[in-house]
Parts: C-alpha cells; structure tokens; sequence
C-alpha cells in the first residue's frame, strides 16, 4: 500500500488517561472502535457538531464532502445501520460503496482474513464502516487500514459504539448528563448497544445505571469491574417493577426468547417465552415511569416495547434514529478532517 | 420523528371523485400506491414530463436534484425495476440509498413491522421506493411516511402502478389512448401489471379489454366489477386466436408453467406445460396481428414471447424498459415538488 | 431501443491485425472483454492514462463524469472486484448502479436470457461492467449492448482482462516489459487471471513464461497453442524449485485444496492437500528470489501465499489493488470517450 498515513492503532486501555489524551491532545479522532475511548470533552465536541448537521440535514445537506469515498462493509446485514452511515455521507455530499452482506465472499474464500481486505478496500475509500462477526472485527481492521474505520457493531458480546453515540446525544438534548438514573433492560450480557452505552453512561458524574434482567442474562463482569474501578454506582435487578418508577431514562432492548427459553428449568419459572413478558414495556408499564422520563430503545423492537407507547411524549426511540442521522454526519467530519483545525482543543 | 409533513394516506376508493380531487386539486401527488389513484389530467400531466425528460435524459440528466435521497426497500429482489428507479434518480442529479433485498434482516428479527423500518428510513431519505411481499405493503408503508412512498410491486395479486404507468405511457406515444382495443395476455389472476393496467386503461373513453387467459387463471373479480360500474367494454377469452387480429394492442404477460400444470384433470386438455404453448406470441401469430399493431411485455419474458418477435417494427417491449426510465424520472420531480407550482391546475 | 449507437461487436480473432486496426486506427474502445484485444500502443496508452490516474486520484478525484452511470451487473459475487470499479467510477465522479449478486434474479425466472437484461440495463446507464458465470457471458453481453460493456471475469475457464492489465501496468511500473521472463503459478486450467495475463505478456518482444503447476492443472492448449503462433517462448513445469531463482516475476494464483484432493491417485503423490504446500510462497521461498523480483498476486489468498512475505519489499499484491483502480480509472475513460480525440492515433 503507498499512502503513507497508515497510523497503526494501539491497544487502548478502558479508561486510561493516555489513550485519552491520544485523542484530545490537539490530535484528530482516527478511528471509532469502542465507546470508552471517547473522553467527554471529545463526546461534547461530538454533540455540538451534531447540533449543527442537524441544521445541515434540514437544509437538505452539504456538498462539501463530494469528493470523498465511504464504504460499508458488513460481514452480517444489518440494513438501518448500514442505510444510516450511507446517508450520513450523502447528507454531507460525499460517496458511497456498498456491500450488504460481505460474507458471503468470505465464505467462498476460506482461510481469507479481514487484514488483506481492509488493506485493499482502504485504498479505495476515504473511510470504512464495518461489521465484523468477530468481537475484535473493527480493531482488527483498524490495526491495517490506511484510513479510518468505525466499527458498526462487531461479534455478539462486543460492542456498538456508535449506536451508544446516538444513545447518548438523544438523552443529552432533553437534559443534563449528570446526576442521571439510567435503567438499561434486555439480555444485557450480549447486548452490543447495552454494554456501549454503560461504558459512555460511566464517563458523567453521579450516574446511577439499573441493570434488569434476567440473572443468567446480566451484565457480564468486564462492564461492572469498569464500574467498580472507576466508582460508578449500578445495582443488578431481575424486576422491572422495583426500578421503573425511579430512573430518569429507561433503554429497554431486546431478549430473544430463544434464550429465555433456554432458561427453563434453571431458576427459572418455566414460562418459557413467557418470562419475557415480565421484561416488557406497554402503556400500563409507562404510566408509573416519572413524568418527565424518557423512553429509549435502539430498534428493531418486537414484543418487549409495545406499539401502544409510540404515542407518549416520553418516547425517544424514532427520536434516536434521526439522531444517528447527525451524530454520524458529525462523526465523519471528524474522521474526514485532514488536519487538526486551528486552535481546536482536541480533534 | 421531528419531521413536521407526515401526511396520513386516506384509504382511497377505487375512483371516488373525492380521492381524484384530492390529488389534482392543486395539490401535490404524495404517494404513489395503485394505478386508480391517478385522474386523466394527472396522467396527461406525468406524460408531459416524461416528454421532457427524454430531452434531459439525452442530454446525461441534471444536477437539480443533487441534494435529495432516494431509498430502495426491495423486500424481494427485482434488479430491473429497482436499476430503473435508481437510474431515473442518478438522471435527475440525486442520491440513492439502496437494499437488494431487505428480507434478509426482516427475517433476521421476527415480529418486525414495515411500519417501524418505514419510521426510521424515512428519515433518512426524501422519497421511498417499496417492493413489499404483502398486498397491502405499499400502502401501511405510506400511512407511516413522513416522505413519499412509491409502490413498486406488493404481494401476489396486488399492483405494480409504475409499470402501468410506462405501459401506457409507451402506448400515449404511439397512438390516442381513446378508443383503444387492448388484449391482455397470461396469468391474470395474480399479474400485478396487467391489473394495474386494467385500472388506468378504465381512465379512457370507448376503450375495449379482452382478457385472455386460461379460464382459471382469469382477471379477478374486483377488477371486472370496477369495469362493470364505470361501463367499460371488457370480454373474457380463452383463445388468443380469437382476438389477436383485431385489437389494436397485444399486452402479453408471462404464466407460470406450474400453474398450467396445476390445472391439469381440471378442464384443462391435460398437456401440463404444452398448455403454455396456446398463449405464446411468436412470428407466426405475430403475422396475424393488424399491421400497426403494438406488442408490449412488462419482462422479463421466457417462452411466451419468441426472440423471433423482436425485430418486428410493432415489437415495443425494449422502448417499454426505456419509457420507464422518463416515467419514473417524471413521477419523482412530481413527488419531490416542494410546493404546488404557481398556476399548476394539478399539482 | 431508441439509442442509435448499438454496435455489435464482431468475433475477434486472438491476434489479428485486423481486430487490433478496429481498435487502434483512430477507432476508440468500446468493449473489453478479452485481454489479446489490447495492442502494445493500446496498452500503452492505458498505462499513460493511468500514470494520470494516480494523480487525479491523489486529488480526491474529479467530477468531470458527473452525469455518467456506470452499472455493475455481477451474477456471481465478488466484492473486492466489484468496488474496485465502483470506486473507480466514484474517483471519475460518476454514478454507480449496483447488484451485489445478480443470480438471485435471474434464477427466479427460468429461461431468462443475459441479453434481454442487458437490452434494458444499457438503456439505463452508460457502460456496464458484468461477471457471468459462463465463458462467453461477456461478449454475448457485449454484443447487444447498446452502451460498452467490461468484463469483469467470466466463467470457469474464461477471461478476467481488467485483472490482467492491472498486473501487467504493476509490472510496467516497476521495469520495462520487453525481455521479462516470468512464473505463473497456480491452478492454470482454470486461472481466469493468469490466462489473460498470459496472451497481454505474449504481446512484448522477448518475453519467456514459465507455467509452474501440478501436471493436471496445466495451462489449457489454447493458450499453448496461441503462444506457440507467435513464437513465445514458454516452459511447462511442475517444480516451483526449478524456476523460483532466475524469473524476474513471480505470478502466483490459489490452488483449490479440493483439486488437488482429486487428483490423489492418479499420478500425485496421494499426500492430499499436502500437495498445495509445494506451491506455496513464504519467507524461505522468497530467499532464493532474484534481489529485484517482482511477487504479484491478484487476492485473495490463503496458503499459497505466506503473510510472512507481506513485509518483503519485492511483495507488490497490495501495490496490484491499488493499481487496480488507476487502471479501471483509466479504462472507464477510454471506453466513455464521446468522440476519438482529435490528433489520438488510436482511440
């Protein structure tokens, strides 16, 4: 490869100030591989860029991008997050190439790596958007591309950093971040958009997070030893109905009832799919939710979020799709900057 | 969603003056779900246009609509239907999200309602094109959109409007669409095009149809009766050879051999696929065609329709597929209209 | 079709005088479908065009084809191949219309012919780039299109010329091509890539080839015999051993394990897939190299081609992808050429 501007990605420490300060020093953002490595400076950065592209979409967009090249690289489809990215990049003007479903010539090569694709694709494109089967796709990728790479949601217990972006700017535009009581549901220890945003949640002061699940479903220990370590408080809790009058935020997310079911028969009460019930979020639920809370979801929703919702105020979840519109316009001309703009404190 | 032009479809009756005047009395076309919805004016209206983007076509197409998106949700893959669209998009200067096949992650996650993924992309985009595996797909997208829907194709015996639309704007630039003598050809019960056709043809005055068909496979009944109340001449036939000479266009669909085969021992003469062969338009029926006849077939076509046919002058098919790029390119400059043109009766 | 342009291609004989003057006597390209169409002044207007390439490339590109389409009709997946042109397209600044996997349509109707879909597809769009599965799937494309048509690999035993001319202009880059003497390794009776490799290498003066392989997998009597016509020099051979040394480059493809399992028995050493490793390249092989050897591989890989040799400076696969796209740039500019140029003696 001849572009000279491979900068090779070094392993990041959760919470380290070093990798932080890699990013926030006066340096650009390179790569968006996990949520943690945003540092709240960069994630406020973030959100005003976000505000502005918001008045960019509704002016139809930009064309100032029109000679740069993104690609979406899905190695399992996943068409609004794909759909979501493409038309960031068209709202700033920009290209796109596309693939809806890369494994399929992955499977017709076998032995192929992810390393010598990335390698030639990143010499056709100005930024690479991937979803990788594996929960170290992205960093991989990241490790050899010539130009940057977001990770799009990678294995089944990694991460979706990216979705936690837009998780976050749409709480953080209805109220301030600290001091907030969070209840994240769902089948929490493969839950890539659950994990991404507690590691976000746990950058802001007094945070509270609820994790409620099922208990063989919790959280798994690497997220609650971040917690620990960096004094964040969180309590663990099967009941839904003992947090969801209390918290500011409810991020419900979904349970497969394949893995409820699997449950039966240990400790659980042998509902089988029933049990997700218990998990469930309907108009009954929402009316003992506190007045001002608000309701997130990451979509696509089935049985655990019932449509009688849609209609409250409270609920963010179609909110949060256009949110992903701008806070992925505002990621991309952060990773398109070619050089540090002039006294910018930290991109 | 924050989009403030959420307009909900009312379901429109078949050919309500209530319905026509909504669309023609200077408001603009929303949506485009079934071919009834269009009145005359709004036809002579899309074929004026179409007319002109023939002209900008040639010239390589415009960069007006630069700053817009159009999205392609195919629940079904149809290369050729989703091509024409994003051609006739890329020709007006616009930009295009696309799904080759959208089924794949419906049916990752079970339980997924269009209407949410309608929620979402709309957001994303200024105009939808949707193939919907339901009859109804098209328009329970519309109902949701907070931009327009373009039905293009939904369910097994629903309608595909934009192809009738190019049929017979094919025919409008041949010949007077008054007084037309049209024989439609094939398996009738479930063609969507030959329905959506049907309905417009209704528009005209003296037209003529003859449906012909095997008799099990005949034109349903809400067509005949929509027929029957607005007094239009129509015969139902089961020999091509008893009308091919006399009508002034010979719309030929396909039928699929296992529905012939089906019919065997049911009134059927037994011959399994041999039956197929009755139907079929080749130089020898051709020959009794009147001699400024014209042939149209919506493709792609297997042995209903003989490569032998193609040099003849009446042959119309190919300039079909081309027409349908100017029609789509004019539909959407009507969709995408932001506001009623000043002293426009119709739109 | 309206378009007055359709000019069928005629068969071309390998390496007539002929079929080279329609192309280099001030006639510009219109197809490329087979690599023996390319003269020396052809190709070496190519590599000039594309030297260019590289340049407008490090300029983020141009907008000069804004209003051109460019259509990938791929009916066999290939995503590197495929978003090389795409990207190529994008660079020119022109439009791109996508199938990822073709098949799926055409399967669904049995009987459907390549030339119908392309009758209508050129109608759309300004150059199409195909990959059919059968050997003639190119020209027979080519030959109703009424737009130019690339092929970009059909077959099993057919032709992949866009990769060929991307590995001769890597070559070129590097020293002169006359007098080259060079192994093709691999799974020759099937190599798409080294077949055409193959007769662009026969084009130059004093060139000699080894054909390096498992005796059942030898490169195919058509290229032998054409070789053999124009009095190149060649070596047929089934140790890697023999001609490693004193070959200025190394052309290695992918031997698929499953061939060499068939042939256990039946003259190999019944080691299985063990027999792959006697073709393999890694650091060791690499040593016995001449110090200014060139190691090209077209990608992806798998055993054949050790990561071990990644680092070497005489490793060029990567540099090949990059040229992949100057190449393609520099194509897609030939074959939209409007007019021949005035003064260009050969397009």
């Amino acid at each position: 490869m001849s572009k000279p501007n491979v900068i090779p990605l070094q392993p990041m420490p959760l919470h380290s100030t070093a990798s932080e300060s890699a990013l926030s020093n006066g340096a650009r953002l390179k790569h968006v591989i996990e949520s943690q490595q945003f540092t709240v400076p960069l994630l406020m950065e973030l959100f005003e860029r976000s505000r502005g592209m918001e008045r960019v979409a509704a002016r139809g967009g930009t064309l100032d991008y029109q000679h740069r090249i993104l690609t979406t690289l899905f190695y399992a489809p996943s068409t609004r997050t794909r759909l979501s990215f493409e038309a960031a990049m068209h709202r700033l003007g920009g290209r796109v190439l596309s693939t809806e479903n890369a494994g399929v010539f992955s499977s017709e090569i076998e032995g192929e790596q992810v390393e010598d694709s990335i390698r030639i694709i990143s010499g056709y494109s100005d930024v690479i958007v991937i979803r990788h089967t594996a929960d170290d796709g992205a960093r991989r990728a990241a490790e050899v591309s010539a130009v940057p790479v977001v990770n799009a949601g990678d294995g089944n217990g990694g991460q979706h950093p990216t979705q936690a972006l837009l998780d976050l700017y749409t709480i953080y535009r209805q109220r301030p971040l600290d001091g907030l009581s969070v209840a994240i549901i769902g089948e929490l220890d493969r839950g890539r958009t659950a994990r991404s945003l507690a590691y976000l949640l746990a950058k802001f002061d007094r945070v509270k997070m609820f994790f409620v699940s099922p208990p063989q479903l919790q959280m798994k220990p690497d997220i609650l030893e971040y917690l620990d370590e960096h004094g964040v408080r969180y309590e663990l809790e099967s009941d839904i109905d003992r947090v969801i009058g209390e918290v500011d935020v409810v991020y419900q997310t979904r349970i497969r009832p394949e893995r409820v079911r699997d449950m039966a028969g240990r400790g659980n009460d042998g509902r089988g799919s029933d049990g997700l019930r218990r998990y469930a979020i309907d108009s009954k639920v929402v009316q003992r939710m506190k007045p001002d809370a608000l309701i997130l979801h990451p979509l696509p929703r089935t049985v655990e979020l019932d449509k009688s919702v849609d209609a409250d105020p409270r609920a963010m979840y179609f909110r949060q799709a256009m949110n992903g519109l701008y806070v992925r316009m505002a990621l991309l001309t952060m990773l398109l900057e070619k050089e540090p703009a002039a006294g910018s404190a930290w991109w």
